[in-house]
């Protein structure tokens, strides 16, 4: 997916590799990034800079939305998202499909600081295939879907397509909002072109792009897709339900790393190249 | 300095290799990020990315003052930021001084679209030593000061010392602006602390601190430190010169790749882990 550069980062001990039914699922401490998990030979995530993308991930589309109650994450078998999900008090369930059960043992046998998220009483795991799970869910079932998906090759080749983002949207209540994984502006404009594409026919609310660093993931950026369904209005730039009063540490003493609100509305200026090579201009939203 | 990493551009041709008074001088042709300038094994630029580095150094500070008039630039031989500078209007007069001519020689050779910067005629060259050339300017000469140096080892190690921020707290006028290439938040953070330390000794203004996304500089971002003198107040993250104005295209029709209002304000909100680790919360400043 990336020609032509390679990020490399220094290996001290393998600690763990091993092909699971879907892919090869690799743990190694690292030098100066802490324990490394590498699905298919692309890093996932590193203790270092894993809060920049588990927080956003998750705070983007949640303070978004006023007490959102019931959650679906796709994908984040490492259990990241799903710990900075527990920081939200209003949420009552969360929903997780995992289609690969390897990911999750090896997070929490290696990533106990991330795997510490399924230990949630609101936690409700699945290993299975996400689209099958979300074909089964009840209409307007969520208050907000997140994709925490690996790249679009090998099994989440599926969740880049218009069927999948369509029974996203109808598993959302109204107003309800999806934040999904989108690739990095430098690298991959012509795919984050054709999912803001599929989503503006499929969320009739709005759809945004935004972006943060996350220095082991390839040109040091991630983006993210934001989009709401019709129904009450969703201002994701300036978030209804802000997150200081999460700034404090979670009930396991773990204080936001990364995420504020000044960051939360940051991310979504975009460079001007993005803005012109995918026309996300203002009238690209619908509000 | 930095351990434990490494990123790959992968060469399709080198293109220039010598050692200069200063430093090894090496561009070669890459597979996907166009031509790179490389000093000492460093990256400084590739024609994809450079977008980014030169306009947001450049423009943050130019567009936080009213009528920028006399501004100087500390290395950027290459020539980006002054193709940046020309932008305004408002510019009368622009000193330019680079310690090492073959940086310049060889931009302009490969680096057309760079070096195009010194054609204009308000520029100025000095080549020579920045620190000098500090000590004999006039009191109170520049309305901004760019700071576009290498990393601090090598040539460029002085420029990092409080003799350096304090000879340019000397030449700029009250309420003058500062803009100091600061290096990466997530590899960084003691130099930067250092760095904010000083100047907030030595600039009774505001101390200010900005990042941006750059994918060929180590962790994909880069940062700036905004610092103005005692005099009229500069409110940095709200920029009263805004570039709405400059957004067609210069006189050679180039237009503005990657900065623009949004994208400026949005530098200036920092990940929490940076506030926390260099004390950056809002006290720091003296607004």
């Amino acid at each position: 997916m990336w020609p032509g550069e390679a990020h490399s980062i220094k290996v001290e001990k393998i600690l763990y590799k091993e092909k699971s039914e879907y892919q090869e699922v690799l743990v190694f401490e690292s030098l100066t990034y802490g324990k490394v998990l590498v699905l298919d030979g692309i890093v996932q995530l590193t203790e270092k800079d894993e809060c920049a993308y588990q927080e956003m991930i998750a705070h983007l589309p949640l303070c978004s939305i006023l007490s959102p109650k019931t959650v679906l994450v796709v994908g984040g078998g490492d259990g990241g998202v799903l710990r900075e999900i527990s920081r939200h008090s209003s949420v009552e369930h969360i929903d997780i499909c995992e289609i690969d059960k390897m990911v999750i043992d090896v997070s929490r046998k290696f990533f106990p600081e991330l795997a510490v998220g399924f230990d949630d009483p609101r936690v409700h795991l699945h290993v299975g295939d996400a689209i099958e799970f979300l074909r089964r869910a009840p209409e307007g079932r969520y208050d907000a879907v997140i994709v925490d998906s690996s790249d679009p090759v090998g099994p989440a080749q599926e969740l880049v397509e218009k069927p999948f983002f369509e029974t996203i949207s109808k598993a959302l209540r109204p107003g309800g909002v999806l934040c999904n994984m989108a690739e990095s502006m430098w690298l991959h404009t012509h795919l984050i072109q054709d999912m803001i594409s599929i989503c503006r026919q499929t969320f009739k609310g709005s759809v945004h792009y935004a972006w943060t660093s996350v220095p082991t993931y390839p040109s040091g950026v991630i983006g993210f897709l934001l989009c709401s369904t019709e129904g009450p209005h969703v201002d994701f730039v300036n978030p209804i339900n802000p997150i200081e009063k999460l700034e404090g540490a979670d009930k396991r003493g773990r204080k936001l790393r990364f995420y504020n609100s000044e960051i939360h509305s940051a991310a979504f200026a975009l460079p001007a190249f993005l803005k012109s090579e995918v026309r996300l201009l203002r009238d690209y939203s619908r509000q």
